[in-house]
């Protein structure tokens, strides 16, 4: 049976401020790093080692790893970031307010965006300072792989790829592998691993900070997952999470 | 014209306890956690910016490179993890105090430890628990590879391919490299890049937490060298960091 651990970063500075991040390379609050600590002592308290990690190019989720690895005592391991596991680009609201963005657009309008598996907020414009061609850290890439908006399933084709082909050959090496990314990057890997249906995916609410185990067959399908921290742990955690993207 | 970063790690736990260190995982210690948020700023108010890093496989070096690179607001950077930048190894002396140790061996043998080219300290057992072999990290190494002990000559024999074959070429390809290690892995790639002498070499003291930027010549031989702090902080951060090994 191979296993695989999952942990979504904790609260950023614009989860606080209740403003649409997305791509933005905001910084974890100090209870975004007390909430990843405690994640890092989870797996310790539980003798978790890995030999190989993965997470975003955003901050909140290097930063998640970083502390995560350090509770393990494992900071040495090596460690690829990928741009494929950011956050869902969140597109022209990208910096608003979630509270300002409804009474502008609506709360029906708003929820679609948050919940809709395929509609994609409004685009940014290429000439936006915010578009990610603008971002040394994506300089590298062809412009179409460069997105202006997402929606969940233009996620999905992003996350699933990267799985397949880089993420779930080290899992059939047999390598330990731990992944810290987003809400919606991890949306869009277990709707892969679980096989969720497009509607039912967009309603799975995964707690920041708590670290998601899955056992896998051999054809990588999950065969059973649980969060390392109790029933009343995970619904404090869940209630806070759903305002967190 | 090339540039080269390299930041020494600042003050380790074991530093503070006066005690040989060389491949134990001591973490930092508050002062060398700000050393490394100096360096850092340091670099940052200069502007510079990295391509890619590396560091050892011992979390002095890898918090320092990361909060460096926090600082510069390039956490997402690929990083290489390479225990052949790992401090020298201090064989049988590793943990144990300075003091003690020159009580008992004497003076002289001490200070022919520390700064002989060539005189490793007394080499580990294979079944002592410190023997690398016992250390996941390490586990995937020849044992051949392992060493017992360490001369800084010894030191020198695995920095200087490391640097060969895998970050030169870097340079080489126009990336800007930052290296966030050790004492003696820094004098074992300034020997190499400034054509140092044996005998020379071993009197180079390297200020902890000061960014040195070398420039380099097309064969990556060092034209200049600078360190990113005025004389008195250098001078300061030196009278430190003579003891700090």
């Amino acid at each position: 049976m191979k296993k695989l651990v999952l942990i979504r970063h904790g609260e950023s500075q614009w989860n606080l401020e209740n403003r649409f991040t997305g791509w933005t390379d905001v910084d974890l609050s100090e209870k975004g790093i007390a909430e990843a600590h405690h994640g890092g002592r989870l797996l310790r308290e539980e003798d978790y080692t890995f030999d190989i990690a993965f997470t975003s190019v955003l901050k909140r989720a290097i930063k998640t790893l970083n502390i995560v690895l350090d509770e393990v005592n494992q900071l040495w391991l090596p460690v690829t970031k990928a741009w494929q596991l950011n956050e869902r680009h969140y597109g022209a609201l990208q910096g608003l307010n979630k509270a300002e963005t409804a009474a502008k657009y609506g709360d029906e309008q708003v929820h679609t965006w948050r919940r809709s598996y395929n509609t994609p907020p409004p685009a940014l414009d290429k000439k936006d300072e915010r578009y990610p061609g603008n971002d040394t850290r994506y300089a590298h890439l062809p412009p179409a792989q460069l997105p202006l908006t997402e929606s969940l399933e233009n996620t999905v084709a992003r996350v699933v790829p990267y799985w397949e082909h880089t993420i779930a050959p080290e899992i059939q090496a047999g390598k330990k592998v731990i992944i810290a990314a987003h809400g919606n990057s991890l949306r869009a890997l277990i709707k892969y691993l679980e096989t969720i249906g497009d509607n039912d995916i967009v309603n799975l609410e995964i707690p920041t900070g708590i670290p998601l185990v899955y056992e896998l067959d051999n054809a990588l399908k999950a065969v059973q997952k649980y969060y390392l921290a109790d029933d009343d742990a995970i619904h404090q955690a869940l209630q806070k999470s759903k305002h967190d993207e």
